[in-house]
């Protein structure tokens, strides 16, 4: 039985910053360079979700795309999109707030509910500017 | 050998609905929404096809791109384009319009005579809007 | 008093053909082209409007853009999106579907509207493909 | 003589938020919904600059791009970049850092050094999401 | 009656260099930097050409597109496409070949075309990279 | 350990042309097209690099995005951009600069440095046009 991926792309406007509570802001300069700036700044970023499976043959879908949008909103969007990532997000608490971690914290909020969907997550994908992205298959 | 992947894009505007002729008008909008709208919509597609082939010692080419260009021409936008793909697409017969069961529909058009120019298909990839598209990979 | 132009991009998607009732088949397609394919075509439509004015001293908006948003939804997007523009479209009754007089009928639709909600409707630019689009200025 | 419009464009990640301190919280969310979050959010910026003249017959060059790009870069984007726009950025002190507000100050910030090279400024169009911008002509 | 502008866009990839004959290595490298490059760069141009007019009663067209795009690429495309514009573009010849320049000689090549198809030629803008274009609007 | 791909585009503009000194200029043409022009023609290429990893546990990157930057720039992007890829760059000496090759070539230019920087390249991905790209994975 032929498997189709498909995806579906969201977006959310956030601030956030990297910087270490246990290093001087000296060190986070080092490391983190303008990224360190204490009083935050922001992107616009686009997340792409990926689900694979076999069309039904009852509708043609993989998954439904509107079912599929609810539960990126519901489990990802409404709870970043104009949030502060590192003050105001719950599941990234304990984890600095890189385009990697956010991308690996993004799949665990929405792999049950899409399994639960009947797909098969296979990939969230995280653009942060226009010039960089992750990709995160889940393993 | 060194195995290259290479992609070309091509496009076509086509209307489409999705709606069962064996089910109502109301099941046909509780599945499928706005898309079930009778009277149609459309959109502007987009057509990524990805070959696999070692670049040649000749050419430097995996295939020739405006030989690729004119296989998807031939094979797949001069017959969708500009068309509503329910009533005049014959290679659509019989299959509902999801983008998913587009996508296999046209690595089928493409396989044949992309394997007689020396090509690999590896890859459909057709995009319905800015926040979704599908991938197809022949299995 | 500074006049800033503010702009807001909505989308929908929609069939339509280019076809006079009047005119064979024949002469359609000699002057309209596969735009005149009598089982319709579509596309995704992208739709901006521009509103002029000084920024409000109390908010520094020129218009608020979730009530512009509204009032292109209310007044554009609902009732043409998943629709069919010749035969789903109030606003668009004994009009040709072209790009130019679509945009001409978007903004008889909007420019109350933003008028009375404080704005001057300056532009409305429709995009129909990558590479086209019209802009109507209102006279 | 010829005049033409020559256009260079710039980007930049920051922090803002919409909301006044002589405002409740709620009058602040009602007012400015989303973007009065006290946490912060944040942006991609993109900042398109236009200066018009006659192309020089020494060069062809109506300004410079890379002079213009460093008057850019050192009037505006390294003052903004990875900064937060209501906190540590001077040429927004005391204005609300609404989009509209921003291409305001940002003309400002540039126009003396761009005539001062030659040129005449004559837009700034500022994108604050891919759904809306702003332009500044002046006056 | 209503006057609306219709923007159709082509594109072209060529060579080219920013270097004066008249002027040393040297100096050429001063003022044009690494655009001098002796051997030539090139990019991927686009020209977006805007006519101006009321939407005919006839066919609701201000001009037809496939009208206009053939004019495009008889005058320009077919000319620069894949060329060098320094060496093998006629109508090029005496001018050195910065993006306004370019711009202007586009403008040029097609106004009598256009003129001659019933429409007013108001704007040619051509991009030369994703960070800067230039418009010229005949005067 | 979770592994995630971060991917970083730069960008360069350069002229080549696909033509071999051994065959004549009528062969040249049959078999390159327009891409043989004698007097060269050029692109905007963009370059998207691959790193796959582990997020560090230290600062949650895979590779340092400026230091990956940093590596694409002196690898690559300072050696092609404003330059003849078929004259000026050392490390396309010998091979036709089809994309293909070039992709290859670009590989090779990256793996030993990135590499010793921590990460492990996983795929570049050039795109020559709009409607082109090619993708190597290194083997």
């Amino acid at each position: 039985m032929a498997v189709v991926h498909i995806t579906r792309r969201e977006r959310f406007s956030a601030a956030h910053r990297l910087s270490r509570p246990d290093w001087s802001p000296e060190k986070n300069l080092e490391v983190f360079g303008k990224c360190s700036n204490p009083n935050w700044h922001g992107h616009n970023y686009e997340v792409w979700v990926t689900v694979a499976g076999a069309p039904s043959a009852e509708t043609g879908f993989v998954i439904d795309l509107s079912e599929l949008g609810k539960i990126m909103r519901e489990q990802v969007i409404d709870l970043v999109d104009h949030k502060n990532i590192d003050l105001d997000v719950a599941f990234m608490k304990g984890r600095y707030s890189s385009t990697e971690n956010l991308a690996i914290a993004i799949w665990e909020q929405l792999e049950e509910r899409i399994t639960a969907a009947g797909g098969k997550l296979v990939k969230v994908k995280l653009q942060e500017t226009e010039n960089n992205f992750v990709e995160y298959h889940g393993e």
